[in-house]
């Protein structure tokens, strides 16, 4: 199933995309039901839906079912309808992951002439919700703060079930879905803050994300995903997510070590080889781009550099 | 003024602290109240307090001086309320400064061995909600994650107005107030993850704050108070925020370049000498240990540790 946040007449809505990708009002649609399950998605918010019961999501599911035989047409939402950010609304920062395909690494130790290679452990920062837009909302440069904005499509998990101290052979447990995440960061500004990640990875409009959550159910093997970028139709980043270091298991469980995990949080697991600032000559995102990250088994995320 | 986010009933509830430490409910104080500032006040949320306008502060400071002429008894909050974080939800991670005082730099590329010093700009790094607790909550250690517990006191700054690209003859307005917040620190776990800052800092319970927010207009002078720390009793650190590298406007400017500041954010602004692993020998925090924080004009944090 492929969960969006909408924002039709002013409001945020609880979506369902059906397969022809028409949008299914999961709180209009529940309208007659009643129960725990029901009121969660009659709340309309993605996070309560995540940290709802597995009966949240099978009635989501019935209900999507439902509307694609042709019984929930009142609750399709009309065409047009903006996609935004899948969680408009996050508990805690972005869980980020640095470093975690070997190609990405030996690019970035060329560009940097350093020697880091393959860290022992994640390589884990942040970045704020105030970072987040969402399918077609702007990338934002500050050419007064960067020049040289630069991208990272990745694969990013959201946690379902909290924990802590999570086994990694527990971890996919734990997992609700799947969706794309573009870790836009200021090269520039992310080097010279002594070597901490967080005031380069930051800024307003640096962290595109949707355009849905996929459901773990639906996605096979999220190990086995080809993942790619383009910036205006050529292809810089064109990798698959089997080739990360540290798997989305050891992610969790390291991450969930003495930290408790919560519904809706965001596990960004890193990005592929291909980045701007790694070129030669190195080429950054500049105002009027546009930006294409592409997941197979989750879809696309187009996104609009805007300098401001 | 002093605002406290205190336990009462079972419900959370925005105080006001009278000069004999008498706890207001400051939703109560305002039943009798209409208009935007008074709504704001009795939504009881710290974070819309906040975020209210120069006249809900008002309101506030005019209901502490009616209920410290007797005229409020009633809603004077019985003896033993618990005090909570004062901010117990927050917007975006609590934003965290490291190595912003010479002798704790000295102290630590010592303890490390290296030759880092004063880096040109200030280095960022994020403690997720999740680590937060109150006043006499728990600092909690987990001996299989970690054996290098260590405590860092520190003033917070409490963000009040919104703003991006703060100017630093601005910065000083966007303040709403102070608390005292401890960054404990895994020190092992903070060196291993390629060097970024988050993991180790991230815990459940490492991030103890409060006791009350001091409202700006009560500090004379935020970069003139003493600021310590012990360890069941022994002086372990003992500054004064007069020796911040970068004082509090540059780190508001820094902070809020490409990136917007929201009201309730939290700055915390780093710490003085005298930590733990920088001892000789090192000494690290154990179960049962009690850790005192203090500031001149703020007040006393006082936590203990529990290994879990």
């Amino acid at each position: 199933m492929r969960l969006a946040t909408v924002s039709s007449g002013g409001e945020n809505i609880c979506a369902a995309v059906l397969k022809d990708d028409r949008l299914l009002n999961l709180s209009k649609a529940a309208h007659h039901l009643t129960g725990p399950a029901a009121e969660a998605l009659k709340a309309n918010s993605m996070l309560l839906l995540i940290a709802g019961s597995p009966e949240t999501l099978d009635t989501a599911r019935n209900l999507v079912d439902d509307a694609e035989a042709g019984l929930l047409d009142a609750a399709i939402l009309p065409e047009g309808a903006d996609l935004l950010a899948p969680i408009p609304v996050i508990r805690k920062n972005v869980l980020c992951v640095g470093r975690n395909y070997a190609e990405h690494i030996t690019e970035g130790d060329r560009a940097q002439k350093q020697q880091v290679g393959v860290t022992e452990y994640p390589v884990f920062f942040t970045k704020p919700p105030t970072s987040i837009v969402g399918p077609g909302g702007d990338v934002l440069t500050f050419p007064n703060v960067s020049k040289q904005t630069d991208y990272e499509v990745e694969l990013a998990v959201i946690i379902g079930t909290p924990g802590r101290n999570i086994a990694k052979a527990d971890a996919m447990k734990h997992v609700f879905g799947y969706t794309i995440l573009n870790d836009i960061s200021a090269r520039d500004v992310q080097r010279r803050h002594g070597g901490q990640n967080f005031k380069g990875k930051a800024f307003d409009g640096s962290c595109p994300m949707g355009p849905w959550i996929v459901t773990a159910d639906a996605i096979d093997d999220p190990h086995a995903l080809p993942i790619s970028l383009t910036v205006n139709g050529e292809i810089r980043q064109n990798g698959n997510t089997a080739d990360m270091i540290f798997d989305i298991e050891t992610l969790i469980a390291s991450l969930s070590e003495g930290m408790t995990l919560e519904p809706g949080d965001i596990i960004a697991t890193g990005t592929p080889s291909g980045v701007g600032y790694a070129m030669d000559p190195p080429s950054f995102l500049k105002d009027g781009d546009t930006v294409v990250c592409n997941i197979s088994g989750i879809g696309t995320l187009t996104n609009s550099v805007r300098a401001v």
